[in-house]
């Protein structure tokens, strides 16, 4: 819900809309042929609508589904028989008075139900999302509601429904709202200062005070942008890359997760060589999986040196890695140099050509494969506190422990959306709070700076934070500011 | 409706069935991401599945439609936001107690209410077509009804959506269950006969009127019968042939139809030689167009000979035929001869090597293409109260009423839905009346040979004549007949 700050703005903007806006229909179920179909209408013409298509002058009680045969406008001849669904406005989706038709989801059905809306004078298809913008205007729902929902309809795994659902649901609003009310809370104090602090009592701990406030507010904004991106990446998927060296296995790999031929496997080192990204539901988290070409220091072969370069490249914009660890090889090591698992890591990582510890550095978790062919022995030198998992491709052994651990790392990579304030979910929203906070710091340096600053260029500052805010949930004017101080300080007449 | 003579029956059915029944789910609207999902739940437990996805031990006014959040059964985690509708049997479309879940049309969210209701004891997903199942079950339709919802929902035209739509509503049930009210007013009658004739006042008389009734019956049955197939034609759409002779342009007109490149056209006689089909909705009618070799006598070429073998076959089923002139050849033909159109009708049909007369044997519409090549002169010479129009494919002149010609002619072959009475829609029923008339057939001759024929061999003539009518509807059980006899003679106890 958009606060109340805003009843009065809306309230004239929604009134210019209205008067200028046509009542809109859509197919608002999936289409295909199917038991049902939702043809909604929403608008003014709403209550002739429902008189035409169903030849009854009497409109049925609100909300309540019931049967009724459902009449073509022009030529009066019967389309389906149906449930019929009167919302009177304002409380409906749009706040607009609506109608539902449920009717026989077949081609020929709709299309008479939209042959026959559309004839109908005042009435129009509706344009993408024109519902949901009705019921934005009609102050039913902020942007990050409404891009919640739009998030809810794409969700392809179970904890991104999560994170849309509560964000649809206003959990995100709530945080930007109630920054947005501290911030207004400000510049009402402020703006107090100025035009009351002689003759009223309205004094200079109130200026000291506001300081605190937009300092607590900037290490506030500051945390909910420190959140590692979990909620973006949630929503648009965890860039997952597979490494490792040559012919460990990271393409069987990726087939066992597909269950089907993503990348071609052979026992020839440098199969693949261009990045080949599948998507995968693990956990309930969304997975972009790229296999990537066989890492070494040396290749001869230029196209493998491309593939390598890209690999590395790739690797920077990665939110979480998978080395994969070639058990033979680690046996082989490990008998040889009589050293420990911990050696061969280092080891294995320099191979690769990396200066750095990419186990420590990134989000990196290992698995060893080829488990199969590694004795009792050198299984249990393996140090299992690690973010390890140990797989055989060949034979399926260990996958159930490999998803697990996996989920775990992506728990730890995404958040749980049911169980932790509200994740920043995309970019926009970073963006916009990243300019606030810069407001936020000038208005706290230039009134820290030298003698008497000018409180009405500061106190701008602060109006810019709050437009800032407004640009996510698309509460954005400034008149709204003088609503606050009417409230708070009891002026206006 | 069924008709209340199998209530009891129906009753027994019904709980019989309930009995065993678990309740069932399932996406009864149109699948992909949209703005609305609508989950269907019906069966005994829907009370418990209300409360446990609502989280609220009230249950909401029947049919109306309430704002709810929807939660997951096994781990109460909230799936989304959404209408909750509420139908207490036997008031529902299944007569059972049902409950509608509208949620936000994305997989996820879907998935997440599969995973939910299917985790609740003795709920499981329904098999396709379950829910009508049980409202056929619980005698809220019957089979015509039944496929003609199937119908509905698979038609792809106007004309097709209003036949399924009629008969979804039961106007075929109408004639089949006054047909079988009939029958079963006979055997009553004659059960009478049978049993009372002696010791009460049921006379000769009633057997004479059964022999008539039955008479009448079956000029009723054979008029049904003989409609041409237009109700069949208008389900599964009028196979329309066009043919002509090689170069007349058959090809442009399915293309120019089409909109797109249907067919390749060169002007090499012989292009086409495969059977092309491609479908159409002309007028608000199914056209299944078929594209054919040019048809002439002679040809040396081997697969061009087998193309205008396959034509000719193909027009023995077609429904419909399409003859299309050349204006040039026909222009040539009248300037060199002096002859009259109709002679040329004759010249070409002929050279097409056809010995009847196909434009007066068969449904044959003539299309004059190329009319742009046509004088004046020779335009005024043809007959324009012959079932034909005028076609320039290559300039589109005559198009608009090409296709109004076309579609006087489907009406002609598919009849009007909305101002006849039902036609048969399917070759079951088709197949179940014929049988009904063999039947009546031999009650017929069976009691007009010998004399004192036994009534009980002849009335078990009249019980399978009920029963090929059973068969259509799905009311198939010889002791509702104890019903009728019961109710009309008031003899039971």
């Amino acid at each position: 819900m958009l606060s109340r700050v805003n009843s009065k703005l809306l309230h004239t903007v929604r009134r210019w809309y209205s008067s200028s806006r046509p009542t809109i229909f859509g197919l608002s179920s999936g289409s295909g042929k199917c038991g049902v179909a939702v043809v909604r209408v929403s608008g003014d013409a709403c209550r002739d609508v429902m008189k035409i298509k169903t030849q009854s002058v009497t409109l049925p009680e609100p909300r309540k589904a019931v049967l009724r045969r459902i009449f073509h406008s022009k030529t009066t001849e019967m389309i389906d028989k149906g449930l019929v669904l009167w919302f009177p406005g304002p409380n409906s989706f749009t706040g607009e008075d609506s109608v539902e038709f449920h009717v026989h989801g077949g081609v020929a059905v709709v299309s008479a139900m939209y042959d026959s809306l559309g004839s109908i004078d005042g009435v129009r298809l509706a344009e993408p999302g024109e519902f949901t913008k009705r019921a934005f205007y009609a102050g039913k729902m902020d942007l990050t509601e409404v891009e919640g929902l739009a998030d809810l309809i794409e969700a392809e795994t179970e904890a991104q429904r999560k994170q849309a659902m509560l964000q649809a649901n206003g959990e995100l609003s709530k945080v930007y709202n109630e920054l947005r009310n501290r911030l207004l809370r400000c510049i009402a104090n402020i703006e107090a200062y100025i035009d009351f602090a002689e003759d009223q009592d309205v004094g200079d701990d109130v200026f000291e005070s506001v300081k605190t406030d937009v300092a607590s507010i900037i290490v506030d904004v500051k945390a909910h942008l420190n959140d590692q991106r979990r909620g973006e990446r949630l929503r648009s998927g965890v860039r997952t890359v597979i490494i490792g060296a040559p012919n460990v296995g990271k393409s069987s790999f990726v087939n066992l997760l597909s269950n089907r031929k993503v990348s071609i496997v052979t026992n020839v080192a440098g199969t693949t060589r261009d990045i080949i990204e599948s998507h995968h539901d693990i956990g309930g988290y969304p997975v972009i999986l790229a296999d990537t070409a066989g890492l070494r220091k040396e290749t001869s072969d230029i196209i493998e040196h491309e593939g390598i370069t890209r690999a590395k490249d790739y690797l920077t914009e990665a939110d979480f890695i998978v080395l994969i660890v070639d058990a033979g090889n680690l046996q082989s090591y490990l008998k040889s140099s009589k050293k420990q698992f911990d050696d061969y890591l280092d080891h294995y990582v320099t191979s690769l050509g990396f200066k750095e510890n990419i186990i420590r550095d990134f989000n990196c978790m290992i698995i060893i494969n080829k488990v199969d062919l590694l004795s009792e022995e050198f299984r249990n030198a393996i140090d299992r506190t690690k973010n390890l998992s140990m797989l055989s491709c060949q034979t399926g052994e260990g996958l159930q422990n490999v998803l697990e651990k996996i989920t775990e790392n992506l728990k730890h990579l995404c958040g749980n959306p049911c169980r932790e304030s509200p994740n920043i979910s995309q970019q926009r929203y970073r963006h916009h709070l990243k300019a606030c906070i810069q407001y936020l710091e000038k208005y706290y340096a230039y009134l820290s700076h030298g003698p008497n600053p000018d409180l009405a260029i500061a106190t701008q500052y602060l109006r810019n934070a709050v437009r800032c805010i407004g640009m996510i949930t698309g509460n954005v004017d400034t008149e709204e500011i003088l609503d606050v101080i009417f409230r708070t300080f009891c002026i206006g007449k």
